[in-house]
């Protein structure tokens, strides 16, 4: 039996007043919804995506014909949906795709009312504050004042954080996972690498790609290919590909010397010699033909800018003492893009205010995409915080669909 | 009292086969020495360079007046020099620039014999196996026949390691410092995406660039950056960067909003928001004036390639059987682009052939550049080394100038 889901537009007609000083006058946010509001309208838990996901968390889409499109699950489809860790037989489920997206949500890739033209790099700057500021203009839209719980991964546990500061009332519970309180200077090195091979790319046009009828495809592939790597661990990079070569699909290039063939190297600078490369290219090729560049830099920006202890001074526990919510903390030992550090940072701040805080460290090998995969005790830390923690602050019991 | 060098080039017309089967048949090395060879050619050291230093290790350069030219310093001069750690008025020190490289020995941007024209991408694939040879062979030019020491830091580090299968009868001692039995698929993939934003850069024309009268400069200024960014530790970036601020020149872009001029804020995609950024962008620039893109994918190829476990089934331990010399291995605590554990493969490699091994795992906070800076513990281990260990094997004493 397949979940399968539809997702919907809503339009925003009153202005948007973002942090940067821009106004956004009006927008549209994409949303997919899983399972049912009950009646006190107090189980419902909002999915905040990271860099390149969008409202298309769980189940599948289904074609003209109404049958399920194979391999169209949503990007967390493992962890959400009936009878999963996030139960949507319980719990009602609201995922929505962020502003500056190119995954539907009104966005850089869509017409600027005030030119006609697509927006390009003349879309504003959008941060982790305005995109929970649009989030809950959705959720009073749909007519819901309180969340059970905010629940998101890497950019999308910020704004699960961000929602326990902006909306303290509104949020019981947070869910944050394999996350940080900011980014570090290297963290935001590799986001201004991936943008400087995204600008410098002859094709992008100072943003204006569109216009000149062009995509800086050269620039998103290196960009993606950096990502690539600080997603996973060096240890599950060995395990996967080591120093393996591609079979050879030719003759070698270049061979002759005994020693050369003996290796197996073909001797060349441009092309593939390594599995690693091949895959890289492989992943890089992919993404470059469906993220907009302007979409890339844009949500890097919002990873850069966001930093809650930044108004105080730097003092993290003062930050959130304003948080008012429940904690699940989640972090992945082989990550060295949102280290355990960074999440025990978040804890020890949440500590010193005397708030109640889960942690779990998880021994995976998988480095930042973990959060991603199938881990039994990631998956069961999750469970176990639903069934027990999340639901027993719900005011009354979800009805069934 | 300054060191005044002066490099000097050998010309080598018999050709030299290459690992790839490609054979050089004629080509030139650039060489600079210090101190003076003794009597009995006995305490000669040979320093084999990183991916973008040179022959130039120790020392100053003269103006046409003779006058010393201000920061013209080797890049190891804190460490090679008189009475300095490898103490010049005891040995006789030679530093060689690698074929293919772009700082005096044959390379990509020289002309090729064959054509008339720059070599370009049409340059052989070196390995660090042939660099070797080709030192080997200016040692014989040179008339000496044993070496008392090589030392080298990264990609040195595995020339120093090579030497010792290659030639085992004509080296006493290793120093091998920062460096790896190879390299790793994380290492790889970041050399990939490198040579990736070169090679896709518009003005590289497939390497021949010189005869296009372009310079693929975008695509060196991305591959820098990368490289700078795995040269130091997290820790050092948040030290030195943090999430620092670029001083605004100019008034805030886009201000206005209370909230982002309070953070100091400008809000923007493509323009410098923090310091980081500035000082990766500067490295980028400064790099792409004198880098040649050729001799980039090269180095990096050699680098990818080296790995004498290969023709041993993978065993590190079988592949050093043949290194009779006595190894100073050195890491650094916080590089993790060549981590103590990868020196530690060697070491346990050496000690079960019962070599002759120390090893110094330095707690300095550098990353892989710690093997450029002068850290005392660093340097001391080396003075030791050289004072007591390589000196004590000298068959006699050498002169001094």
């Amino acid at each position: 039996m397949h979940l399968i889901v539809v997702p919907q537009t809503h339009r925003f007609s009153e202005p948007l007043p973002l942090q940067s000083g821009a106004v956004l006058s009006a927008y549209e946010l994409v949303v997919e919804t899983y399972g049912q509001l009950n009646t006190q309208r107090s189980n419902a838990v909002l999915v905040c995506h990271a860099l390149n996901a969008s409202h298309h968390v769980a189940g599948l889409h289904a074609d003209a014909s109404g049958q399920p499109v194979p391999r169209s699950e949503g990007w967390w489809d493992n962890l959400i949906g009936p009878g999963k860790p996030v139960d949507t037989d319980r719990f009602f489920v609201i995922a929505v795709n962020n502003l500056g997206s190119c995954f539907g949500s009104t966005g850089p890739t869509h017409t600027n009312p005030a030119t006609g033209q697509p927006w390009g790099a003349d879309f504003p700057v959008v941060t982790v504050e305005d995109w929970v500021n649009a989030q809950a203009r959705l959720l009073d839209a749909m007519g819901i004042q309180n969340l059970a719980a905010v629940i998101g991964g890497s950019l999308g546990g910020m704004q699960t954080l961000s929602w326990t500061l902006q909306y303290p009332d509104r949020v019981s519970h947070a869910v944050v996972v394999a996350s940080a309180p900011n980014l570090t200077a290297e963290n935001i090195a590799f986001n201004e690498v991936a943008r400087r091979a995204i600008v410098t790319d002859p094709d992008f046009h100072g943003g204006h790609y569109l216009r000149e009828g062009t995509l800086p495809r050269r620039g998103l592939r290196i960009a993606r290919m950096i990502g690539h790597i600080t997603y996973l661990s060096d240890d599950v990079m060995n395990e996967k590909f080591g120093r393996q070569l591609k079979p050879a699909d030719l003759a070698p290039i270049g061979g002759g010397a005994e020693d050369g063939v003996a290796l197996g190297y073909r001797y060349t600078t441009q092309e593939v010699e390594f599995q690693i490369e091949s895959y890289l290219r492989y992943q890089g090729d992919k993404f470059s033909e469906y993220f907009d560049a302007n979409t890339y830099l844009l949500i890097t920006r919002a990873l850069d800018y966001f930093d809650p202890a930044r108004e105080h001074g730097g003092s993290l526990s003062a930050a959130l003492a304003r948080a008012t919510a429940k904690f699940l903390l989640i972090s992945f030992t082989t990550d060295w893009r949102f280290s355990p550090a960074r999440s025990r940072e978040i804890v020890k701040a949440l500590l010193e205010n005397r708030r109640e805080v889960s942690y779990a460290e998880i021994d995976a090998p998988h480095g930042h995409d973990a959060f991603l995969l199938d881990d039994p005790r990631y998956h069961q830390a999750v469970r176990a915080y639903f069934e027990h923690t999340v639901a027993a602050s719900l005011s009354g019991e979800a009805t069934h669909g």
